[in-house]
């Protein structure tokens, strides 16, 4: 296949992971969740270099917990730049902003960050070996003071 | 042309015709909006079961009324993931977060929402036979306890 | 290269363009975000038809006082629509939802809006010539009245 025929495959593909990502997570599926990562991933949610999880058990455990917070989410994924490392493995940096009702009645959690991943080709398609989640800012829900911020110039 | 080529451009004429759909609505044009189904399209905006509108006629009759209650939306499509059923049928799924002002000033009404549509090639592209809202939340407007779930996990 | 190839591969520099400048305004990083500019440029931020800025130059100065308002930004393109205009420009159309917060504490500002665009294929890649941003509508921040609308009928 032509290669920029096939970048562009490939490129749709990681898309369509990362789509399937936010779809567990607003359906409270966890289990499905993590199928978009490799089994020996690590995925680190703002709390930066100290806050990572080792592996696809631990993030299960870590994902039922935090969603079970919540009665309702909504993962929005937009502004979606992958770069490719030779034909088997990209990075990408993709904007969310993340609503979350929670289930005591708080006021809702609104999230504006980013995802830097790694992404690799298997044997099953592409899946993510690395997520970091880096916070623009919040509107209520945890202090995003304590988040590790996208680094914007001040 | 390679089956892969001609499924990303059948696939991008699909999303142009979501984003046609969203600025029709938002520029108050429901003929617009209508032509991107087919003539005998179904749709339900998160009524369930029994709250189908049948065909484009009774459609752009709902649309009118409907549009009417806003001087301002935004309907914001992400997270789009499309299956294709042979050459010329697919389903899609995809993410709405809709922003409406009310033309009587009662708070903006927040839609999170999932678009579960079914899409046909025709001799004038490809338009919907079928779009279903299920919705995750909402922050004021009409009680989205009434409106169907996406089927979130409890 | 096939020409339907041809087009998505420039489709999607287009868009990585849209994410980059995205990108750069959100880290403000006004000299990164004039990059996907052509030199002679013209951007219009809301202020209709007396409001342009013409030039990379004058574009960069407006930039650093605008974001200098904000501690944080992020601005979410989604619906993008492209049309080419043979095989070296296109125009396209996308809609932004732009979160603000102040420096100064102030309720964050939201904006609903329309990015109207128009892009060249230049000897570094494609560049935008003009950006008109139309307004659907704002929570808090600047008047979205005093804006150029969308031109939603009313």
């Amino acid at each position: 296949m032509d290669d920029q025929l096939r970048r562009l495959v490939d490129r749709q593909a990681i898309v369509d992971a990362m789509h399937a990502y936010a779809t567990a997570v607003d359906l409270n599926r966890p289990d499905e969740q993590v199928e978009v990562f490799t089994e020996r991933c690590r995925v680190n949610y703002g709390a930066g270099d100290v806050g990572w999880i080792h592996g696809r058990g631990a993030l299960l455990e870590t994902l039922r917990v935090a969603l079970a917070e919540f009665v309702a989410t909504n993962h929005r994924i937009t502004n979606i730049q992958i770069d490719f490392d030779g034909s088997d493995a990209a990075t990408a940096v993709s904007s969310v902003y993340a609503w979350h009702r929670y289930a005591d009645g708080r006021p809702d959690f609104h999230l504006f960050g980013r995802y830097h991943d790694i992404w690799e080709r298997t044997t099953e398609g592409w899946r993510m070996s690395e997520r970091r989640l880096k916070v623009a800012g919040a509107i209520d829900g945890p202090d995003a003071e304590q988040l590790e911020p996208i680094g914007r110039n001040s």
